[in-house]
């Protein structure tokens, strides 16, 4: 048999597979909880939401608010890193009930004596929490309801707010019912505000046709910092396989002098514990995080899980490979493509305990080297609950670890990985270029549940990546590409000095450079500033200066009347920091349009005067009206504004 | 640590309350099942639904097919009565990988050699539940997949449908993941399709002023079949409460013949068990239950539960109301209302165990009696939990019990009443009664999630709503509203004789009658038939002879240019019986316009002819264009189309 509550809570929000899979948020972010809640009948119902970090043995507990249709809501902040539960409470308040009544029955000039006696019971139930000055309070009370002669106090006391706020403040929670328990786990704010830098440390050496070295790059440092970016992203730094090693150009046959890819793993030197001997020891890598610190940078690392042959596992630990019938073991492949320089690991492995505790050893070992952010290398082709394993256990012991999931697949599969705990995530931005198509996607990610679980990163080019409209683009399209990944997401990043340098010569008909870094060592003048250059570093400053630009979901679409021109409005959870952007997607033109103000989100009303501040010229307007025109020139093809009402 | 799974399923639909409410279909409806499931990497999976009624021992199996976007889909049919379960199985499929594997690298003329031998695992794999041939054949394949001779019939058989069909025969389910499982109700077909008639058995008698009786109501019987309904619904027939009794038209004064309220149960005569003396005895309503049967028409007994203050549980169980400091029992109030002639039940008594069971009891003792079908009284003033609880008890006994909720109230109640168990729900239709009105509502009804678990029973009136807008309203109204109800849900009742002799007569300024028979005695001349009668009765011959009008789902609306004019296409699950319903939504004109015919749907093209007959007045038509005229005028206002193609 059924117990005796009452009360239904359903559709709890956010609220990710049924609350299998927690939501996300920074450290100081809220959430916003919604609930329908029901019951049989009349009576009045107070609704919570109980929240409490996993670690502190109390619930809190903020009142929700009822709005429309029998839905409710509340919101809280978390303020510490780890794992928050939160869950709907909801009971029957009999005491206000009893209260409403009597005063509606007074309203309609009924005698309420006989009420007035059954809050004797209601009074009394709340006197045991209550403070000592209350107690007494609630004594009279209850005698001044039990006296006939006293009636005109009664009835006084009984409809006072007085009364009520003690109703509220010690609630009767009889027959209260909970939803089920959700999880929100929280990270440290750079989970979603994040400005990368991708370069392969063995391109840093100033000098010609010399490999680069993790000294070599500390001298990049100040650079980095200087152009704003605060995490330095490298291509995997261990010893490279030199079986089957791939050429240039990804070229079956090396020479001697190649280097190979860096994701072939492994080698006589170690595997991915170790470095890549090429580019230092163990301590120069150290040392380098250390600096980097120092210049507000943290290095991140690329977890690739895949070994070249020469890959010490292979001999230590052959069950965590696929052996076939003839003796030989299983490379890559996605038939009829072949991999040769890449054997996969053999996730069904009958010593898969081994393997995946093995796995986590390589990142334990590299968080203690100081390495607290990872770039996770085609995570989509390991299994989906070896990932969910790996980051809750790293999280147990480091919350502040952050992953980010390079994945270019299919939607469900990317959304999957957000799912089983990446923090951040690579999207399909890089080939969303025109207005319709950047305006669904960012609405796709920041208006549905998306956005409860899944940190999009925008890059517009990555050494994978070297999409068609950026080949032999012009300089201002290279501007507009990285003002809009830099203003729609809060984490963005580039492959730095292949996009400064507007580099993007291609294989013919791919998306893939000529002469890719992935195989060779690449010489760059580091020291060589451009437009570009200049552009990204004031971009990056905005962003740290404008709280707007540092989360991605509060974004409004502004109608414009030229689809050469996108405009959106953003800002931050408290409203002070407002931004109007505004790019011209064209990379050859001046174009001009017409400009609809979102009034309504911007609180304002027709004709109310809009101060607009441009962040890059400093140039100032104003505008009064709902329609305002703009142009924007292919020099400087973007507006920043800020703006004051 | 996690398994060895690779597999994630998510998103399986139809789930109400991610499982915990059972969705709802009658015996042999289908279920429509979707799942999206994805694994990592590029291996082939294999996905079934699996589902089995819960006294079955084994699972039936039927495979999904894939979809877009990593969407997957299968049915299933439901053939009896009671709980069905079912779930999403899912698994890498590795024989059929090898074998896709090997047919890409033979159409890329590389050497499988090595494949085979692999294969020779997979093909072993399977022996062990193939029949004697099979394991034949399987043994022979082995021995060429190890001969390296026989490389070319190898390779011949590798590829062959006839390995893959006995791959799929007997699939290997290494790793198989499973969804939570998932429940259905199956009705009888009842559930879905019924015809109500409603009437008060006190004016059944055909003589002026005179209480009706059961064995009134039996010479009425052959009447309401012939006007083909099969549902015949009393109000309640138990003692009628003499203390506080209630005058006509709601007067808290009763005259010394007044009749009282039938919702007011409880007597000197007894309580929910006994039958009014006046309408005879529990033998005479047991024969009439016989004698309806043998007519095709199933008696529907109210379920009120509340009780008159002279019910004999006042005195027996006086710890099942609510009892005040006065000594006095707490009647039934909405504060500042008032009914004095009802006490509700105390639903929060300690001593609720016991009372929940006599209410179980009340309809467990109608049930022997021969009863089926219960309309609930505002089950929305009693806990949802308790209707969860009862329905269920009922049911386990009783799979063939039907129960009709009478909750006119919010949105979100209605649809938890039926989430808790209710067979049917009375709906918004009553005072739905425009173009878009309509279209909205009948859109929300069948294609939400509310299709699954809430089914309509469309009434144009009842003994508690006197619609305003058939207060004095045109026979051709009452004619459009029976239709509209009687097409667009296939489940549908009037209250009868005041609807066919359009008795519409209100309180002032209410949608309610004026002299109600909730509290008096009315006299009919159960002989009249007027137009509306045949009208009715034709348009319930119709329902019958079409399946397409037996389910609410298949529906979709389409364009009229005349806002006046509503049109919907019905259809039969295998479409097999079509209909094209239109209806002139106002009550004095003729109205005409041109009407869009669903192609898409229709699966036909613009151009190809489609025959149209009339089944009201058996006129045909030809129609051979996509926009159609039509003209309805008042005195016959509505089309129903019989469908060729």
């Amino acid at each position: 048999m059924q117990n005796q509550k009452r009360v239904v809570i359903e559709s709890v929000k956010p609220q990710i597979n049924c609350g299998e899979i927690p939501i996300k948020r920074v450290e100081y972010e809220y959430v916003n909880v919604n609930a329908d809640v029901l019951v049989d009948g009349h009576d009045l119902i107070a609704v919570a939401v109980l929240f409490k970090h996993e670690n502190d043995q109390k619930w809190q507990e903020v009142a929700m608010d009822s709005l429309d249709n029998d839905a409710w809501h509340a919101r809280f902040c978390v303020k510490r890193q780890g794992y928050y539960l939160y869950k709907v409470q909801a009971w029957v308040d009999y005491a206000l009930n009893w209260q409403k009544g009597i005063a509606c029955k007074m309203a309609d000039s009924q005698s309420v004596s006989i009420e007035l006696l059954e809050g004797v019971a209601y009074v009394k139930a709340i006197s045991a929490k209550a403070t000592k000055a209350e107690k007494e309070y609630l004594k009279k009370v209850a005698k001044v309801f039990s006296d006939s002669k006293k009636y005109e106090e009664a009835i006084t006391i009984a409809k006072s707010d007085k009364l009520q706020s003690l109703f509220r403040k010690y609630p009767k929670k009889q027959f209260a019912n909970n939803s089920k328990t959700f999880m929100v786990y929280v990270d440290r704010s750079k989970a979603r505000f994040s400005t990368w830098y991708e370069f392969f440390p063995r391109s840093a050496s100033s000098k010609k046709n010399t490999h680069g070295t993790f000294k070599d790059c500390e001298k990049l440092l100040p650079r980095v910092a200087k152009m704003g970016f605060d995490t330095l992203y490298f291509p995997p730094v261990h010893p490279i396989g030199e079986v089957n090693r791939k050429g240039k150009n990804n070229d079956t046959e090396a020479q001697s002098d190649d280097v190979g890819s860096a994701w072939g793993i492994g080698s006589k030197y170690g595997g991915h514990k170790e470095i890549n001997p090429s580019l230092g020891s163990t301590e120069d890598f150290k040392r380098l995080i250390k600096k980097a610190k120092k210049l507000g940078i943290e290095i991140a690392m690329d977890y690739a899980l895949q070994a070249a042959p020469d890959h010490p596992w292979v001999k230590e630990h052959p069950q965590w490979f696929k052996w076939r019938p003839d003796g030989t073991v299983q490379y890559a492949e996605n038939p009829p493509k072949k991999y040769q320089d890449i054997l996969p690991i053999y996730f069904e492995s009958k010593d898969y305990k081994a393997l995946w505790e093995e796995c986590l050893g390589i990142l334990c070992y590299w968080i203690d080297c100081g390495i607290r952010v990872f770039r996770v290398d085609n995570p989509h082709t390991k299994p989906f609950y070896f990932w969910h394993w790996i980051i809750s256990e790293v999280k147990k012991k480091h919350p502040d670890v952050i992953f980010l999931a390079e994945a270019f697949t299919r939607p469900k599969i990317m959304q999957q990985l957000a799912k089983q705990g990446f923090s951040q995530s690579y999207t399909y931005f890089t080939w969303r270029e025109s207005k319709q198509e950047l305006t669904d996607y960012i609405e796709e990610l920041t208006q549905t549940e998306l956005r409860e679980y899944m940190r999009p990163n925008f890059w517009p080019n990555t050494p994978d990546i070297n999409p068609f409209h950026l080949q032999g683009a012009t300089q201002s399209k290279y501007i507009q590409r990285y003002v809009l990944a830099a203003t729609l997401s809060s984490n963005t990043g580039i492959y730095g000095p292949v996009f400064e340098h507007m580099i993007s010569a291609a294989l013919e008909g791919k998306e893939e450079y000529l002469n890719s870094e992935k195989f060779q060592v690449c010489n760059y003048n580091w020291s060589q500033e451009n437009k570009l250059t200049h552009i990204i570093t004031q971009v990056n400053k905005i962003r740290h200066q404008n709280e707007a630009l540092q989360q991605t979901n509060n974004v409004k679409f502004c109608t414009v009347d030229n689809d050469n021109l996108i405009a959106f409005y953003k800002w931050d959870d408290a409203k002070k920091n407002e931004l109007l952007i505004v790019v011209n997607l064209e990379g050859f033109n001046k174009q001009e349009g017409s400009l609809q103000l979102p009034l309504y989100e911007l609180g304002i009303a027709e004709g109310q005067q809009l101060f607009l501040n441009d962040l890059m010229t400093n140039n100032s307007y104003v505008w009064n009206k709902e329609w305002n025109y703009v142009a924007l020139d292919p020099a400087l093809p973007f507006h920043i504004f800020k703006l004051k009402k």
